[in-house]
């Protein structure tokens, strides 16, 4: 099923708000074997609203249209829709009032140009899509063969209208629910998990597989319109590559290893330096993160990484605090002071400064430390300061999924 | 003038790719007096770019396309433009074994599917845009009295070209240069500041004035053809709300800190328990923070407030974890353990769990130290567990700068 979005808003085309509704609706629409095939984004005008209607293409069987909804003069997506479908504007009295009342309740009264919230179309013209979190209610028009859902801008609000009103609808219409799962991989580049997967995206039919690379990670969406072959698609991937793969759908990598921890009964402390403090933020990113993280150090400086956490003077002295001998002691200083099971820290060279010809910008090292068990890498990543905090810390949460799994 | 967008791509449409380049470019064009009034996404498919052209409103004096340069079967761009406005493609044998060449000085051979991005328009239909990061060229066509500027997706190329070529070839028609700041504020309501502001907004002509509200602060745009408002602007605004100002442009709070730091000459520490890192993290997002930024300690555990920064565990029975007693007792700590000048800590319940009725989730205390003078303050942030940590860090680093600001 095809499907034709309209995007209204000046404040989408000045750029100043990001369009996050679009991707959204390309990616739940896929679900139910629909796709966005054609999106126009126009200001709040109406001609230029008529001419978007004239020109989607007419294999798209349903349009879906966000934005300008609202109370203002600049809220004119109804009113244009009701002129260009012909349809009578009624005044809905019993919805005025309930929303007077739902006011008064807060002692606050309605302004009078709330009023045009409570237009509906006339009767069986367009049916009203209800708003579980605002006052702007969304409309469903039929004409020519294609169904029409115009819905609020507001993210919270268009979302909910989606997953209770329009793809219900969808589906009805479709029967095709489409099983859909993300597997998230990090520690492997796109081009080694498609050389390792290539016989199974050439054979399948049944099934369509894509990568989505981010700096932290690959995400691999496997897509069916049965479950079968996406199980057995899974099946052989996991057995290809399960080592990678971390988690699926949203999981994030610091909740599993957080799982993790609690089920081998483990707790965890840290000790960072040019990451100065994200790990330990990702870490307490999860709720009940505190049943095993017991806390750690930023010691960015050498005077706390020596009074802290007891790294020796002479060490730093010797190799650098960027350098395999610093990250061991920092592992093991931040494991005594706190009393956990699981140690881990990072060291490293953010950049973009400070890097030498031995030791360029975007080198790390990383230590785990668990009873006299010490594994300790070394990495090379980028220039870029964020994306090297970034990926240490994802490259660190790895480290520990690994080492749990294989306990 | 008024500007077509067409950016083009599947990935675009499926949702797996959220597009930023359109409100980048929308950005860039209000800076030049164009802005967009009209936008299509379609797929790689030469019949929706032609209707695309097709119905560009006919008041856009330029268009400007995005995507399907690439050496791939689904890059048609060039191609369909060049059929639309009946261009010859011409060899262009010099750039084909300029891209050799490179390759060879790499070691590697281009493979013939590069071909196609060694096609250029015969002598004078098209003028090609150079692309100093990528084998893709963009191409520049006039015909019928607009503008065509066909770019590659990759946002990095995308805006070199916009840049070099497209922005100079806009401001050299319009000589119609904007002048827009922004002004960063924080710690105040988009409804406070429109109120303190309401008269510059309702009287000054020649300026336009709008805010763009984020859960950390409101960005306050002002924009003006002629410098001399926006600076007068600027100064009534200045004088007004001054103090929640902390920066200009694409300041980040961190970094303003970081500057008051050096220039004041004091270091500074940390002490985080429900943000769990977040803070220094953002303290070392920022090149050169080693200059000020000691380190610090995500105390997270009652253990670790005790045994590292020496909370009396008296005071954490007394009071509890989340308390103004303890905030103070963590700062004071963490300052003593790295003899810094200044130090913050933050204690509070991010959520969603762990609330009671007399500290609900969202109550954090900060408190800063320096030397004597100790400044706590207490708030109730919301039930969300990222946002209540975002809050915090940020209310933190306002804290110090308002602190130093009035030094």
């Amino acid at each position: 099923m095809k499907v034709g979005l309209i995007t209204i808003g000046n404040e989408l085309l000045s750029g100043f708000t990001i369009d996050t509704n679009s991707s959204w609706i390309g990616q739940a629409l896929i679900e139910f074997g629909a796709r966005i095939s054609w999106h126009l984004t126009v200001k709040d005008d109406s001609s230029q609203i008529n001419s978007g209607l004239d020109n989607t293409p007419k294999d798209c069987r349903i349009i879906l249209i966000t934005g300008g909804l609202g109370p203002t003069h600049d809220d004119i997506t109804q009113n244009t829709l009701f002129e260009y479908y012909g349809i009578k504007p009624v005044f809905d009295k019993e919805y005025w009032e309930l929303l007077n009342s739902r006011m008064k309740k807060r002692g606050r009264s309605l302004p009078e140009i709330n009023k045009n919230q409570a237009i509906a179309a006339e009767d069986g013209k367009g049916r009203i899509i209800p708003n579980s979190f605002g006052t702007a209610r969304g409309i469903h028009i039929f004409k020519n063969d294609i169904d029409i859902f115009a819905m609020p801008g507001v993210p919270k609000e268009m979302k909910n209208m989606m997953k209770d009103t329009v793809l219900p609808w969808i589906y009805n219409i479709t029967k095709n629910k489409i099983h859909v799962n993300t597997l998230r991989t990090t520690g492997i580049m796109e081009s080694s998990l498609a050389e390792k997967m290539r016989d199974i995206i050439e054979v399948s039919k049944n099934i369509e597989i894509s990568f989505l690379p981010q700096f932290t990670g690959v995400d691999i969406r496997i897509m069916s319109s049965k479950k079968a072959p996406l199980d057995e698609a899974q099946r052989i991937i996991n057995e290809r590559i399960g080592k990678y793969i971390y988690g699926t759908g949203s999981d994030i990598l610091e909740s599993v290893v957080g799982k993790m921890l609690i089920e081998q009964n483990l707790t965890l402390s840290t000790a960072e330096s040019c990451t100065g403090g994200l790990l330990g933020h990702r870490l307490t990113n999860t709720p009940g993160s505190s049943k095993y993280y017991l806390g750690g150090v930023n010691s960015y400086s050498n005077e706390m990484k020596i009074n802290v956490i007891n790294v020796k003077k002479k060490t730093l002295d010797m190799y650098g605090a960027v350098s395999k001998e610093v990250s061991i002691e920092m592992s093991k200083g931040v494991r005594k002071l706190l009393k956990s099971d699981i140690a881990l820290s990072i060291t490293g060279i953010a950049g973009p400064g400070g890097g030498t010809e031995d030791k360029p910008v975007g080198l790390v090292y990383i230590t785990l430390i668990h009873n006299d068990i010490i594994i300790n890498k070394e990495f090379t990543f980028f220039k870029d300061r964020l994306i090297n905090k970034q990926l240490s810390s994802q490259v660190a949460l790895n480290m520990i999924r690994i080492y749990l799994l294989n306990e």
